[in-house]
């Protein structure tokens, strides 16, 4: 299935090279030319196209990741006159779901179909091609662009109408920062006890406290490295998403004001281009 | 290694069978002295003991587990005429690191090792035998009992002197609470947006987001079903032990003040003999 790719950041760039050994990617484009030439430097076939709406022309799957709602409506909005009926876009970005939604509805007018896709896994999922995706859209569509993201994805479920793939990420995100609270704050009072880090990683672990984001940030925290993972900045940008669902929901959650208002104090302070265990710093 | 087991309840049951597989198991003692009838009932060669100190004459090592600081102060004030010098006692409950302190001063005046040795890892980790320990006390008695302990272990360290498990059981139950305020919440919202449970599940396991508890108690949240698992009033115990060491330390937890108001009003609404997953309902 020949696609194109727009967006070759910390996420994008693993993800559309797994695309490229599977022999799916044609094209890519990236709002920083360098980077889309340093990627088809690097993955031989590939074409960096000149514009969105040139990338569109020549493939069956646009996939989109790029960062926020603003950036992913100036992408479909290039991306539009080069579209053609019956193509699929997909978007592995994380944004409102009304905003997805609103595209959805928008490339439906073209006959376009529009799947929201966001992605869990971190960079470490991107990397290994172990990401879990949640869709949402027309399930048709999502089915026709499987083999696309069974390239990057070690899971893929259709959750429901347009949206509600990234309703799934708000979940999935409050559930994210939530655990970032608990294992830095517990490792702060660990190190504050001054018990032994090496047994102690083992043993939290190992027990009924094991968690993802322990296992792979808890040692690089504790070594004040946070240079690989997932930046501040983009956790406050999904933490306001789940913050504007909640309301709309009349859902209050104690968690969420907690980890936003954390985060948004730790980008206050300069934290960011860095990975959110940087929190473990102000516990 | 000639061991004795005070205490059956939902972990030590289980424990105390896998050292009985293992044959380092000689005798048994319960408060409910059914429970310890119904033990040796089923685990043949097991003696049930008259009192705490008949258990202690004859063998090497007594492991205790039972639930809280006065429970064990009392045990351990039954067993003492029975204790011998050289004999090693192995604690497995949460008490705080301050009664493991004073419990270890006290039999090392009998020249008795005492080893603070909570666990976790669930009443799944004590049933497939894959507990982590986390122990406190004389190095050398901690390596003397590893045998025993590796009946229901896969995991333990010694982590320093008396109290160090404790203070190590501190932090792992912080975790435990932060998690399960992540985890409790972002599902109600799940809920709350109506998307589908099961794929839900799978994917928010499968990505950043995966934990323990999501992973064991997800499914039986969703279904009404607080069954198995871990007695919100004994997280509360626990969670005070940790407020305590906080205070000491003058560490500000804000993950533990939630956690432990939520589970405080959890137990005043009735909530208990249940699992700690039951704070889904309430949120």
């Amino acid at each position: 299935m020949k696609t194109a790719w727009i967006g070759l950041g910390a996420m994008g760039w693993p993800m559309a090279g797994h695309l490229h050994e599977r022999g799916h990617l044609a094209a890519v484009w990236n709002r920083s030319d360098e980077k889309a030439r340093a990627f088809t430097a690097e993955h031989e076939g590939v074409i960096a196209a000149d514009s969105p709406a040139a990338l569109a022309a020549s493939v069956d799957v646009v996939c989109l990741c790029v960062s926020a709602d603003d950036d992913l409506r100036e992408v479909v909005a290039a991306l539009r006159e080069g579209l053609r009926p019956g193509q699929v876009v997909v978007d592995h970005s994380t944004v409102a779901p009304a905003t997805a939604r609103e595209l959805a509805e928008d490339l439906a007018t073209l006959d376009v179909a529009f799947v929201d896709a966001p992605v869990t896994g971190g960079v470490e999922g991107a990397k290994n091609g172990q990401l879990a995706v949640m869709a949402g859209g027309d399930g048709q569509a999502v089915e026709r662009v499987r083999p696309v993201i069974d390239s990057y994805a070690r899971l893929l479920h259709h959750l429901g109408p347009s949206g509600a793939g990234q309703s799934a990420k708000a979940v999935n995100q409050l559930m994210v920062a939530g655990i970032a609270e608990a294992v830095c704050e517990s490792l702060a009072l660990m190190e504050r006890l001054e018990l032994p880090r090496e047994p102690m990683l083992e043993l939290l672990g190992g027990g009924a406290a094991g968690n993802w984001f322990l296992d792979k940030r808890g040692r690089t925290m504790l070594e004040d490295s946070f240079d690989t993972g997932f930046d501040p900045k983009l956790l406050v940008k999904d933490l306001r998403i789940c913050d504007h669902l909640c309301r709309e929901a009349g859902f209050d959650s104690a968690v969420l004001a907690q980890a936003l208002g954390d985060y948004e104090r730790l980008v206050e302070a300069g934290e960011t281009g860095r990975d959110i265990s940087a929190l473990f710093r102000h516990k």
